[in-house]
């Protein structure tokens, strides 16, 4: 028996950063994908160990079950229904699991996922052997929520083959999961993404667990319906950025400048609740595409120029926007900024010839480029070899 | 006897464009300035004309007194402690006089600066034969305030040798008017400034004529002592731009985005006050003169991005905003936008040679600079050599 999980990325299309301080953000799925496959060995084929693939970058990690008792004790009947927190010394041990593993130590962030690998597989499988094997479309580490995607089709992939969640397994191809699975899965991607991150929002694997798009606002979340399709090229400038720096950054000019700065998270809030507006409003409205899209781009060129206010764009940003404005086209940084993605709208009249030329212009500058479609399907799983 | 006058140019440090929609705004004068030399011919010299000489464009052009006197007749008595506006009959008077000489058509503004000239020159010294020589180190129509420079300067020269004022003719150099002199000449030079750009704020003038800076809201006029000195890079894009489309592209994004862009006009409200509010603090005070310059800094790229925000930047003020981030140093647009100058604030522990690196690399680009002071004096004049 095997079972395949994909779960998306995220990008934010507005209030990164000001959300910080009380302002909505909006959040949404793309269609790029985390791929999780699992499978129990047969008996024959049984060596006793849990196996760990990652087929992107060519590594394999193997635990002997016998080790990972010793090591978390404990966890002989699992209960995955109540998804639970790892303790810090659980975090200790897990460290220890996968020090005695070849890490190479240039793949940042790998350890630790490594981590919510074992705790996630161990808190629901306890101490059975299998072999997990991992694909992704997402750049790891550039605000596109790889490890939430990583956590969701995970948490998805074991949850599938528990006792907890039952399935038509008959049915071909991708396949969604009911409420209830889907808010479980939620929960058991958190605790991943808290061995991870630290203190993560449970913004990305929400949007990973969920798709389409997420309104939040001081801590809280509501799930919105896009009713257009929306496709945005993604330009990782691949300038690492210090996430922490850029937030203590920003509240540091906010206790400069509280009046001014405060004025700046309103207009970002007002620009967050508008885009919604337009993105949720019924399809044949009053408004065409073309001009949804004209107010979308006219909503993200603000947002850039608050989000330069705040001091945390950046000369590779710069070239990104100055690079598609040539053609037209609006850009504005995601996430953090300091270097990191570049979202650009491309609207639905826009020719392929001009979406390779912009694509072309930008790698020439050494960024690397992904389109994708915004706001699709969360988490899906699917049996064997049916898709 | 000759009288010259100089009257400094402008920036505006802050709130350009959000001062349309209330937001406070500062200007500055700087010590570029356009210089008005007037001198009465002698009996010999006296062939009956008035004479308008452009050193910086090498044009000269000469009225016969009684051809002026033909065109804008009841102007022998003039009373110039009453500045008064022309009528639109004596617009179009003015506008023959201009069009009998020869003006070079790609002087763009030439033909309603010699208007402002003929209307104040037979306003003061009705018709009296003369030969007024103007110089400027402004460019002319870049936003620095080359207008109100000339109609201050000319007015200045003119008052200088009329009855209504009287000084020290044997005072050695440059000599400041008194404070009823100063209202005088910013009055008739608002005249002035009327017939070339029809409804002027008002700013330009008052800069020109007290020097320092303004700070001004919802049309009333504050002016501020700056207590620091401020050195700017003023790099002229020689991009040319559309005043009046910029100002109402605004607009209309105020009435798609009024919650948004009203929040935006009140952060730029905020920078204004604590721009001023920095530059009129007292000079050993708990801020160091760097310090200073660092927060002066930040309110310029704060304000920049306010403007990308509305919408007025343009690819060459992004161009000199990157060249000179590149020397860790700050700009921001100055005036309408879409173009025209960007500021760069000089820190005064800056070295000539980065300096002169910046320069050459802007000038590059086909751009133009200049360096300046920021908030020196106004309206200076001085007789005969004596300067």
């Amino acid at each position: 028996m095997e079972v395949r999980a994909r779960a998306p990325g995220k990008i934010i299309l507005s209030g990164e950063h000001a959300v910080v301080h009380g302002s909505t953000a909006v959040a949404a799925s793309i269609d790029l994908y985390t791929y999780v496959s699992l499978r129990f060995p047969t008996e024959s084929e049984n060596d006793g160990t849990l196996k760990l693939q990652l087929k992107d970058m060519a590594l394999e990690f193997s635990w002997p079950i016998g080790r990972i008792k010793l090591a978390l004790p404990g966890l002989g009947s699992p209960l995955c229904s109540t998804p639970t927190s790892c303790s810090p010394e659980s975090i200790k041990s897990i460290a220890t699991l996968v020090e005695e593993q070849n890490v190479p130590e240039a793949k940042t962030g790998l350890a630790s996922g490594m981590s919510a690998f074992l705790w996630l597989y161990t808190s629901i499988h306890g101490y059975k052997p299998a072999t997990v094997v991992v694909t992704s479309e997402l750049p790891l580490g550039s605000g596109l929520g790889s490890s939430a995607a990583l956590c969701v089709s995970l948490s998805a992939a074991l949850l599938a083959l528990s006792d907890f969640v039952s399935l038509d397994l008959s049915h071909q191809g991708w396949l969604m999961f009911g409420e209830s699975e889907l808010e479980l899965v939620n929960k058991w991607a958190f605790e991943g993404e808290k061995i991870i991150h630290g203190r993560p929002s449970g913004i990305d694997n929400t949007v990973s667990t969920y798709g389409n798009m997420i309104k939040f606002k001081s801590g809280s979340l509501t799930r919105i319906k896009s009713n257009m399709p929306l496709k945005m090229l993604i330009t990782n400038t691949k300038v690492g950025r210090n996430t922490k720096a850029l937030v203590a950054g920003v509240s540091e000019r906010t206790v400069r400048h509280p009046d001014a700065m405060g004025a700046v998270f309103n207009a970002v809030d007002s620009i967050s609740k508008e885009l919604s507006t337009i993105i949720q409003s019924p399809a044949p409205n009053d408004l065409s595409i073309t001009e949804k899209e004209e107010k979308i781009e006219e909503l993200m060129e603000m947002n850039q120029g608050l989000l330069q206010c705040m001091g945390v764009s950046h000369a590779s940003i710069e070239t990104v926007l100055r690079t598609t404005l040539k053609y037209k086209l609006t850009s504005k940084l995601t996430g953090a900024g300091g270097g990191g993605c570049v979202l650009t709208l491309l609207p639905t009249l826009l020719s392929r010839t001009v979406i390779d030329k912009v694509i072309a212009e930008l790698e020439s500058y050494g960024f690397h480029c992904l389109t994708a479609g915004i706001g699709g399907n969360g988490l899906e799983i699917c049996f064997d070899g049916s898709s």
